[in-house]
């Protein structure tokens, strides 16, 4: 063992949070540590950050840190949803290091590299189960289930003894698709010893199991054989197995399949190339189904989370080219709803049940499950595995601290709730947080990457509120003004309650204003925009009764 | 009966969403009705109406159609919760008639009156249960239950027959507060025989009833007595009979209550000077509280939507002039999620956890219901009343269509699923939308009300996607720039990821471009604002990916 050796764990994403995964154990001396990332996702923006689709982590910790020394020995991704995957392509031009990952998350990741135009990253494509070194760490990866094909834990093996990073997972005895969780290699490593278990939190307020997606797939085959009309069943693109148990509902249902949304068709592009599909699964053209009966077609749809450009908004709002739906047709929602869109999803349901469908959603059938391991698989998890320490991951702070005090009533010696950016030693000696490093966010802001918190963020909320007024003055070097100013106003209303228009308030404003100001006065910027401002506030504010924003540009002639 | 008489129904808010509730009833010839508005509410706006925090029903149609000619002869007023007496202060100037209301509810209208300098408006105080004519209508109030003091059902007979307007109601049958609903009224109107009944569609997706509120009561001492650190409950303000219950379930384990939050005094105010308040109930001042030990106090909160500025919040971030939380303490939300909220609560829940307090939800325990009947309470309704017809108010499409469904099946001869705008006959005749008349939304935008549709939230929701840009140009008569262009950019990231600055590569392809332009071009005001845009795009959305709002503003000399 390297004197002062240590092995250090170091979440920069998804610890205090849901989304944007990034994970990192780090491997020997302070200062000479090499380091090996897990996952590397994104969050989805909100009305919190206008104008910004996608989140990620701030790396400058590990770039700074490890980078450059080449002490990033490698990326390794353990399942393909976005809040693990989805910052890769942006990131990696700062990372530089191979990228390791199965064959349907290689594949996904490989598509994302070549749409920003990056034709050959390092990927590694592993099997399942493989196990690899770099470095002084052991890899092997352990297969879960989950809800996205080749769902991974990675066994990581060092001096200091077996860690579990378990990723995403789930305990689904009967999965539609792929293999059942390699409880055998669990129990064996429990057996062995594991120092630590790094673990997923999602569902730990959530009392017995997760349910398995055979039961959905039974429950969706019932509930079609009840429809005559067409039916459209919408659900998150990646649940591969979903998809098969919706192909196979439609096909017992004598109903043809059709893909419908751009995600929909690459995730089972995707899941054919990487030989996931069952042979008899199959699709029709969306031209063909338009010629078949009503039913006789089964429309399985992106949407689910009401995105208005997805396939089945677009449908709610007869913006489709090919389908219509109406009278007598059935939307089945086989999908939860994700924190913050619930507003979107119900109006979305309104709109389908105003044009006469029938909807159907979890609350009202057992139509979706979970991917996430509530108590008692957590509880079944801990029982094979017996890890020495728990770190509970993938949560919001409620999540962690309740994941933290249960892994203590299942045995664990010690547990602890971390946050991005705490640095916690697993070995040698008791669990503890060593260090506390920077962990920021990224808005991913068109192609640029903006560190939270410049203000950018600030201002656009403040337009979003009041909208701006810019205003433009041309004074010459004896301060006499010798044009009108022009003024532009976006997002302001056009007039108030009587009618008046707010834009000649405005220019009333500006004009008495310039008129006030003495040629001495007019030499000076600040004094210009100072008068000017105060002018038009003090005409526009009470009619309005709310702030603009406001633009004084000076051309000095 | 007068010749061509009609009854009618026309709600203008509410159907079709949840909030902003506008119903009225007309009675007379067509164009020769006499109206009355029952309740005039509002809903909050969201990410889709930035700046607008308030949105109110359009009351265009009934302004144009009644008003001018003495036809709109009240407002009714059910119960005082925002989404029914919200919007009265703000509309009232267009609609000028009487306002009736029972003491609670017309005490909290008449200080939002005063909040907009109206201090004599026309407000009718009646007891509850009263009775009393306008027109050729008659009025009588019926005592319902909800989750606010006074909620009354307003049955309504004319010559064409009786009809229940519902309001907001639950069968609430051991309420914490005031009167048990009025049955024996509800089953002597069904005796007489009622021709249409306008009814709550809130819950009609949920099976069983709604619960009552001393359950929740009893939970909550149960749950106080098991804490030994401060307790704060938050609530909805206006659930008086619920700030009674935590008041009793402090009192019973010896905690002293102290109000925080300027919506909970309120409440309490008015609720104390209307007589609602048992007499055993009092409070701590605040700076009294801090003297307390924690085992003998317990704050009552507003904030349990995640408010930024509400009290919840404040305390979570540790802003609060006087309330500190943190370990051994603990926050009961004794409310619900709002559709839209969810991510702000989590948020706020979260922040709590890392403070070291005890979160305890709905989800948790039994510490809160619902004001709204389910299927169970609606099916006894519709026994006490059996009306004729039914028409479903309050609630989404979703709503509305099951429970015109459920009507059907509880024995109705006809049910209608409208939505706003829908004018339907309750009388002579069968049940029929006779009309359909401009139903638009009002955001209320400061003072302003802007009318939906007039393009300001599109321009709003730009800036807050990619910020502006104003460029202002100074051009003389011959077409010479003689000065340097100003800009001013807001909502912009300041440099790439490269460290590039924007602003310069802006002033750079501003430069390039005027340099470029020959005298005769700069003559024409859109050649100029469409080569500087041109230019500018040209330089700036490859850098940064995205599009922001270029104003150009010329100055002619």
């Amino acid at each position: 063992m390297r004197k002062n050796s240590q092995l250090v764990f170091l979440p920069l994403g998804g610890s205090g949070e849901i989304g944007m995964n990034m994970n990192l154990f780090g491997l020997g001396p302070d200062h000479d540590r090499k380091w090996v990332m897990v996952d590397c996702g994104v969050t989805f923006g909100d009305a919190r950050t206008p104008g910004v689709d996608l989140i990620c982590p701030d790396p400058a910790y590990i770039v700074d840190e490890a980078v450059a020394q080449g002490g990033l020995l490698a990326l390794l991704l353990t399942h393909a949803h976005e809040d693990h995957i989805g910052a890769v392509a942006h990131l990696w031009p700062r990372l530089q290091c191979p990228i390791y990952a199965t064959a349907f998350t290689g594949e996904l990741v490989r598509r994302k590299f070549a749409e920003k135009g990056i034709l050959n990253p390092p990927l590694k494509i592993i099997e399942m189960g493989a196990r690899f070194s770099l470095g002084d760490f052991d890899f092997e990866y352990v297969t879960l289930t989950h809800s996205i094909p080749e769902p991974n834990g990675i066994i990581i093996r060092t001096e200091h003894g077996i860690v579990l990073h378990t990723g995403d997972w789930k305990i689904d005895i009967d999965p539609s698709l792929g293999p059942l969780t390699d409880s055998k290699t669990l129990t064996e490593i429990g057996n062995e010893g594991v120092l630590a278990m790094i673990c997923d939190s999602t569902n730990v307020l959530t009392p017995g199991v997760s349910g398995s997606e055979m039961r959905v797939q039974k429950r969706l085959m019932e509930l079609i054989a009840a429809e005559t009309g067409k039916v459209a069943v919408t659900t998150f693109a990646s649940n591969v197995g979903r998809l098969v148990s919706v192909c196979l509902a439609a096909a017992q249902n004598d109903r043809a399949v059709c893909l419908i949304g751009r995600s929909m068709l690459r995730m089972m592009d995707v899941a054919e190339q990487t030989g996931l599909l069952p042979d008899h699964i199959s699709f029709v053209e969306m031209k063909e189904a338009g010629f078949l009966p009503d039913d006789k077609i089964l429309y399985l749809c992106t949407g689910s989370q009401g995105e208005p450009r997805a396939a089945l908004a677009r449908i709610a709002r007869d913006d489709h080219p090919a389908v219509v739906l109406g009278e007598g047709d059935t939307v089945i929602f086989s999908s939860k709803i994700i924190p913050g869109n619930d507003r979107v999803i119900f109006d979305l349901q309104n709109t389908l049940v105003d044009l006469g469908v029938k909807v159907i959603t979890e609350k009202d059938e057992f139509v979706h499950v979970s991917g996430h391991p509530c108590r008692d698989e957590l509880k079944q998890m801990y029982q094979w595995v017996r890890p020495k320490y728990a770190v509970p991951v993938h949560g919001e702070a409620r999540h962690l601290q309740e994941h933290a005090k249960l892994a203590l009533e299942l045995g664990v010696e010690e547990s602890l709730s971390i946050r991005n950016g705490d640095m916690v030693r697993l070995a040698p000696g008791p669990l503890e947080v060593i260090d506390q490093v920077p962990a920021g966010r990224l808005y991913i802001d068109g192609l640029i990457h903006l560190p939270e918190g410049t203000g950018v963020m600030r201002e656009r909320k403040r337009l979003a509120e009041g909208g701006f007024l810019a205003i433009a003055v041309a004074i010459d070097r004896k301060g006499r003004i010798p044009a009108m100013p022009d003024i532009i106003a976006s997002g302001m209303p056009l007039s108030d309650n009587e009618g008046e228009d707010l834009q000649e308030i405005v220019e009333e404003a500006v004009d008495a204003a310039l008129d006030r100001m003495s040629r001495q006065q007019a030499l000076d910027d600040d004094n210009v925009v100072r008068t000017l401002r105060r002018s038009v506030r003090a005409a526009l504010d009470p009619v309005w009764g709310k702030r603009t924003d406001i633009a004084i540009l000076i051309n000095r002639i």
